[in-house]
């Protein structure tokens, strides 16, 4: 985000910037940008070595899969929201949370992704939804991720889709993957 | 977009809109959504079949590669978008344009990605750029193009780089992508 961008806009998530661009040609223009809240997605590791996947639906989506993840509240750091999003989409708690990728993957839209990598994972209680959340666990092996990163209704970033797709086709990598988010 | 949704802010680009949803435990809350102008992505294919990549930069952004493209104008179809971007952006002209995709990849984001095929592409003039565009064209091969995806600096929808990716690791996806996109 340009440093002299003004906010123009406050939404519930979203908020619109603007500043004054000055071009190549030395004419200036009116730039335009969205900023939200940052958010965490977690790759949850079992001690039996499944990684855990929400299938998931909202009000305004058909039936999805995710890591469990979500925003960011202002009260909190993105390791406390690693954690509390882990421990209310699927009732497990981590003995060992790792920072992992931090990105954010749009020109057009200041939204930083934090991912991490939570291992060790243990069922400690129940579910913790939100009124707009209906979610159903799943573990599944890291052969099963891989190909579930193909399907149309796995909702992952690009960044993640990345680094799932070139595993497919890079053994070197694949291995390399597995040796970081399993330990 | 919910059918009840209203425009909150209408911004240079980005529009926000609002609605009240009704969650799964009967309470309601307010839902919001951004609208942005639909954009065309153009593979641009010449008549020595290679294809038509940007290297670009614009103001507030490092070097990048990219498909020609851009958003479609309010008096245009999203044909005659394909054509002017491929124009202004490469210089070449196409004497078969195909629609080939058409998706939204943001829940949150109403923003439609058409993406052409443009064959038989010739070159028909210089560039035509706008003052907040530096572009150089390249002309490369298929291979290339899947090596391509793997950058950072490659920028394309996550639409687009799934389809490249899986061609690295799937044969029969990849002579089917060569053959839809070379005839």
């Amino acid at each position: 985000m340009n440093k002299k961008a003004k906010r123009v806009f406050k939404g519930v998530i979203f908020d619109v910037y603007q500043w004054r661009q000055k071009m190549f040609d030395g004419s200036f223009a009116t730039f335009e940008m969205i900023k939200r809240p940052a958010t965490v997605e977690v790759v949850g590791i079992t001690e039996d070595k499944k990684i855990l996947i929400l299938q998931q639906r909202q009000p305004n989506t058909p039936v999805f899969y995710s890591l469990p993840g979500g925003r960011v509240d202002k009260s909190e750091s993105v390791r406390q929201a690693a954690l509390r999003e882990l421990r209310e989409e699927t009732g497990y708690a981590s003995k060992k949370l790792k920072k992992w990728k931090s990105f954010n993957e749009y020109t057009t839209m200041d939204w930083q992704i934090n991912m991490f990598i939570a291992r060790y994972c243990r069922k400690v209680g129940g579910l913790m939804l939100d009124p707009g959340e209906k979610i159903k666990v799943k573990k599944i092996t890291f052969e099963r991720l891989l190909k579930l990163a193909e399907s149309d209704y796995f909702w992952c970033s690009r960044y993640f889709t990345k680094i799932l797709f070139k595993a497919k086709f890079n053994k070197i990598f694949k291995k390399k993957l597995y040796q970081e988010l399993f330990g």
